[in-house]
C-alpha cells in the first residue's frame, strides 16, 4: 500500500475539517477577538496529523465505514489537544521555544496571554468536538466513553502529568524506568487514546480492542524514542524547530540514558511488537502496519 | 426558607466530593509529580461554590431527587472549570494577580509552569468527571449533551473568548453594549450552564428549561455587575484579594460606564428578572430565587 497517499488524503480531510469548523465570519470576529486568529495560526500550521491519522487509521482496521464525520470529528478533536499541548509547552514560562512547525511560536506571534488563552481556548473545543459528534449518529455512551477517555489520557493523569513530571525531572540524572513513565504520560497516552478512540468508533468487541490497545502502546513508545533521536540526528530545517534542544536543557533523552545504537533497537523492538499486536487484523490494518514502521523511520 | 443553611449544605457536599476525587496516594505522588498538589491548593481554598450550588439548586427545582451523585459530579465539575480560569486568569501574563481567596495565588506558590499545568489539568479533569458521572444512572445522551453545553459556555464562544475580549478592551473606554458582551461571556455563559446543567440532569421538560435560561441569564448579568460594585466598595479582607483592581488597570466596568448609583439599580432590576423568570415553579425553586437575592446584596 502507498502510506505516503493514504496519510495525504486522510491529512487533507483533517485539515478541511478543521478549516471549516475554525472559520469564524468578518461580523463575529470582534465579538470574539483574536483567539480564532491565533487558535487558527497553530492548528493549520501543517502538522504531521498522527494522532488524527491513527486514528482514522484504527477506525478503519476495525471495520468502520470510511469518511464518517463523527470519525473525522474525534480525530480532529485529538489534533486539537495536541495542538494546545505544544502552544502551552512553548511558553517562556515552561520550554520558552521560539520556533515551531517552522514559524514562530504562538506566544511570539500574539503574546503571553493569548498564547494562553488559545491553549485553553483548544483544549476545551475538543471536547465540544466529541460532544457534538453524535448528530453522525453514534451511541451517545460510546462518545461518552470517548471523552472521558481522552480527558483521562490528557489530563493529571496523563498528558499534562507527563509534562509535570517532565518539567520536575529537568536537569536531574533520572532512570529509564523514571523517564519511561515521563514518556508513557507525556506523548504515549495521547497516541493510544488516538487508536482506542477509533477502535471504539467503529464498535469494535473486547479482543480486538485489547490487540489495538498493545499496538497503540508500541506505537507510543516508539514514536517518543524515536522522536529523542530526531532531535540528536535530524537538522533544525526538517524539524521545522531547534533541535539539539533536549541536550542543551540537559534534559534526559533516551540516547542520553542508553547511548543512539541502543535507542535506535528499543524503537525498532517497539515497531515490531507494534506490527505483531494487528496479527488478529485482515489487510484493513495495513495502514496501521505502515504507520508503525513511519514512525520510527521518520526523518522529521 | 435558611439560605444559608443551605448553601453550607450543598458546599460541604460540593467540597467533599472534590476532596475525595483529588486525593491521591503518597505511593502515586512522586509518580503524577506535584499537579495534585497545585490542583488542590486552589480548588480547596474555601470558594463560595456558587456555580455548583446553582447547579444542584436548580436540579431540585426540576424535580431531580437530593443527592444523586451523578448531580453531585456534574455541579463539582463547573467548580473545576471556574478554579482553573482564576488560576489561568493571576498569572503574570495575563492580571498578574498575588493574592485569591484570601491566600498567595497559585503561580505564587508553585511557580508559573505548575499553575498553566494545574489550570490545564483542572480544565480536562471536568471533561472527565462529566463523562464518568454517568456510572449513577444518568442518561449518556442527556451528559454528553451537558458535556458540549459546558465546553461551549467555556471555550472560545464563551468564558476563554470572554477574557480575550477583556484583555483587548484593556485601557480602552468601551461602550454599555461591549462591557456586556465581555461580561455575558467571561462570567454569564458559566453561570447560565451551571444552572441549565442542573436542569437538564433532571430531566426538565423545554418550557421549564426556557424559564431556567432566562433565569440563569439574569443571574449571571446580575452577578458580574456585583462584582464590579464589590471591586469599588468591598474591603481587600472581606474579598480575600485586592480590591480597586478594576480602577488601577484602567479596566471598563458597569461602576465606571453608569456610575455606581445606576450599577446597584441594574443589578436590581437584573435580580428581579431572574426571580419573575420563576413564577411557573412551586417551593422548591426558593433556593434559587433566594440565591439570586444573594448574588446581588452579598458582602464578598
Amino acid at each position: 500500500m502507498d502510506l505516503k497517499a493514504y496519510i495525504e488524503e486522510k491529512r487533507k480531510k483533517v485539515d478541511a475539517f478543521l478549516d471549516a469548523h475554525f472559520r469564524i465570519s468578518a461580523d463575529d470576529q470582534p465579538k470574539f477577538g483574536h483567539v480564532y486568529e491565533a487558535m487558527r495560526y497553530s492548528l493549520l500550521a501543517g502538522g504531521k496529523r498522527v494522532r488524527p491519522v491513527l486514528c482514522l487509521a484504527a477506525y478503519e482496521a476495525c471495520g468502520g465505514p470510511a469518511d464518517k464525520p463523527s470519525a473525522l470529528a474525534v480525530a480532529s478533536a485529538l489534533e486539537l489537544i495536541h495542538t494546545y499541548s505544544l502552544i502551552h509547552d512553548d511558553l517562556p514560562a515552561m520550554d520558552n521555544d521560539d520556533l515551531r512547525r517552522g514559524r514562530p511560536t504562538n506566544h511570539k506571534v500574539f503574546g503571553d496571554a493569548m498564547a494562553i488563552l488559545a491553549g485553553d481556548s483548544l483544549l476545551t473545543e475538543a471536547f465540544l468536538m466529541i460532544a457534538r459528534a453524535s448528530a453522525g449518529g453514534v451511541n451517545p455512551s460510546v462518545l461518552l466513553e470517548i471523552s472521558g477517555d481522552v480527558a483521562e489520557a490528557s489530563g493529571a493523569r496523563g498528558m499534562a502529568g507527563g509534562q509535570v513530571l517532565d518539567l520536575e525531572s529537568e536537569k536531574k540524572k533520572i532512570s529509564r524506568e523514571e523517564l519511561e513513565t515521563v514518556h508513557r504520560h507525556k506523548t504515549g497516552c495521547l497516541i493510544l487514546v488516538s487508536v482506542t478512540s477509533g477502535a471504539k468508533l467503529a464498535g469494535t468487541d473486547a479482543s480486538q480492542l485489547a490487540s489495538m490497545r498493545a499496538y497503540g502502546e508500541s506505537v507510543g513508545l516508539a514514536f517518543q524514542i524515536a522522536d529523542d533521536i530526531l532531535d540528536v540526528e535530524g537538522g533544525a530545517e526538517e524539524m521545522g524547530k531547534a533541535t539539539g534542544g533536549d541536550a542543551k536543557k540537559e534534559k534526559s533523552t533516551y540516547p542520553s540514558i542508553l547511548g543512539l545504537a541502543e535507542s535506535k533497537r528499543l524503537a525498532q523492538e517497539a515497531m515490531g511488537k507494534a506490527v505483531d499486536a494487528l496479527k488478529g487484523f485482515d489487510q484493513r490494518a495495513d495502514p496501521l502496519r505502515e504507520l508503525a514502521r513511519f514512525i520510527v523511520n521518520r526523518k522529521s
